[in-house]
């Protein structure tokens, strides 16, 4: 920190992202990436974009907005594209929190709502989950302040109906709803049909996990045309041209060619649910998880011995230390391949941990 | 604005980017791009980058901040890449203002300096130019806030000695002085030399004008390791991811090439140099321009005709309703072929405007 930062900062708790390590080849399931490439029609235009690179990129990102409002089925007025979805959320708690609106979100969710809510000094309201990790949306009516809910929530992967998010709306017309549908594509049903109905919500997007574009950052705020003129607001007041000529190219693309990242979603989630299935045979406990992930425990191995038994053969999974979840590994899912390496590793760990328990036991 | 906007924000004013109509082809000399594109090596860079866009990019962007450490002479812990220049006054108005420590920037001079101020609720020092439009570094001397000097301004492209930036940093030891040196690369002096010396200074760039990649958004914050800790801080905070990666590639394959993008500043001073002359004999007014445009007005017409006229003959400059430069246009330098396209449509318009004045004052 130097002698020159804002009083107000002194204390920030910055996000930390998933660990990125260098000294030796990873499976990386930590950080919930595709593990399916972008299509040639991705990278053609990226190309073809790069060639013009001198010149700036569309600030309205209109070309982007139309491809977005075909696939998403609501009015180009309606979109904002954004250097990944961690910045429409910056927009939005900077648009529609203050020091009188606080922010409202489930204890356990994705970790930089609370950064961001300390970086802009809002008051944080954190909403303990139910038993089992689930929200309830009974928990959040008439709150009177802005809502943030992850749909399917992370890292449980646990998914709310519409019907939750709808009661949710109704209890709070006079504050924004936000609606992180990050992880939607792999199972969840999403409450983008609600934005004509309520003007209340806002539904974030990523491209980073369903579009395998997480190093393109390219994310969206979908939602009620008055409440993306403000997020637009704030978007050219500090970074206009915030969404780069390759990445916007590389949207189209991946808007034009929807079914095959349908088809890798579906994918994915086959892989899950085999692997889920496979997990709880080894005695693994696992939440019911919509996502591209699966958060799991085992009874016999804490979370954090797992996690380092794990990263000793090669693969990376997500731990937090958060105690209410210290138990708990996130895992990402990967290729089948991938998961049966990382199957064979668990059921190794497994062993090894059974036999130096039977030596702890019998003495030898 | 939506009902759920925040109050703070209810007479924000955006920034306004340069404009990109799509009516017809135009002469693009409003938004200070270069002329020349990207080289084959960055193109090539960001092929390869395409195919793993599936993966998150290296938050830390350590290998592009090694390659900026090796062109600009300093360590990679005293560079932070960001998402374009803009995201680097951004987070630094987060970082080192706030309702105590206002900011203090010449009164003409990039526009978006003024709009993240109201953005952020912070107190606007705006120091009046001296005649001539030049910057005095006296004006500047003890101010007790954060200060943001362009370095050349705009949109006069007048230079300051680092002798003159030396005396505001010496004067405000306790303050962060923030050199923007988005058009040093045309011909001024830069102070990133003195980042070794004062821990208040930061020096911002930009690959937008010098380095072919304004459509991949690329900008730097140097500075005191200290100060690029608070920078980190806010950018973890807000966008951990900012800098996606086929942009990464792009930055360090120019860095890699930096002789070729070296060379076409030369190129554009030169055609600079030469259109200003021939402007002249036309009658026109400039100021001593290093930066990659001018800064012109013609006695005879004022600044919005002349604006208007071009625009009608295919050709775009930037023309400032401001009441202090609304007589001026300042105009990006294109390549030779654009330039001699230029003073022809000035030569039409100027005769046109003889001619108009003739019939008047003889009542043809």
């Amino acid at each position: 920190m130097s002698r020159f930062q804002s009083e107000r900062f002194s204390r920030l708790e910055a996000y930390v992202p998933g660990e990125q390590p260098r000294d030796r080849k990873y499976i990386k399931l930590n950080t919930n990436e595709s593990p399916y490439p972008p299509s040639e029609a991705v990278l053609d235009a990226v190309r073809a974009a790069a060639g013009a690179l001198n010149l700036y990129c569309d600030p309205t990102a209109l070309r982007l907005r139309r491809a977005a409002a075909e696939v998403y089925g609501v009015g180009p007025d309606r979109i904002l594209p954004v250097n990944g979805s961690d910045e429409i959320l910056d927009f939005a708690f900077m648009a529609f929190c203050d020091r009188r609106t606080a922010v409202a979100y489930p204890e356990t969710s994705y970790g930089f709502y609370s950064v961001l809510a300390d970086l802009h000094g809002i008051e944080k309201r954190e909403i303990p989950l139910k038993d089992g990790f689930s929200v309830d949306p009974r928990d959040y009516l008439g709150l009177h302040c802005t809502i943030v809910i992850a749909n399917p929530n992370a890292p449980t992967g646990i998914a709310l109906e519409p019907s939750g998010i709808e009661e949710i709306l109704n209890a709070n017309r006079d504050s924004v709803v936000i609606v992180d549908e990050a992880y939607v594509d792999f199972g969840a049903r999403s409450v983008l049909p609600l934005t004509e109905k309520y003007d209340n919500l806002l539904v974030t997007r990523t491209f980073s996990k369903s579009h395998s574009l997480a190093g393109a950052r390219l994310g969206f705020g979908i939602g009620d045309p008055a409440l993306i003129a403000d997020l637009t607001a704030v978007k050219d007041s500090t970074n206009p041209y915030n969404v780069n000529a390759m990445t916007q190219a590389a949207g189209i693309a991946a808007f034009e060619e929807n079914g095959y990242y349908a088809d890798n979603c579906r994918k994915v989630a086959r892989t899950r649910d085999r692997t889920a299935r496979a997990l709880s045979a080894l005695g693994f406990e696992l939440t019911d998880s919509a996502a591209n992930f699966l958060f799991v425990r085992h009874p016999k191995i804490p979370g954090g011995e797992l996690y380092a038994k794990l990263r000793e053969r090669g693969i990376l999974v997500r731990h937090f230390s958060k105690p209410s979840i210290a138990e708990y590994n996130r895992i990402t899912v990967g290729t089948p391949e991938q998961m049966e390496t990382l199957l064979g590793a668990l059921e190794d760990i497994l062993s090894e941990h059974r036999a130096a328990g039977d030596a702890a036991r019998y003495g030898r």
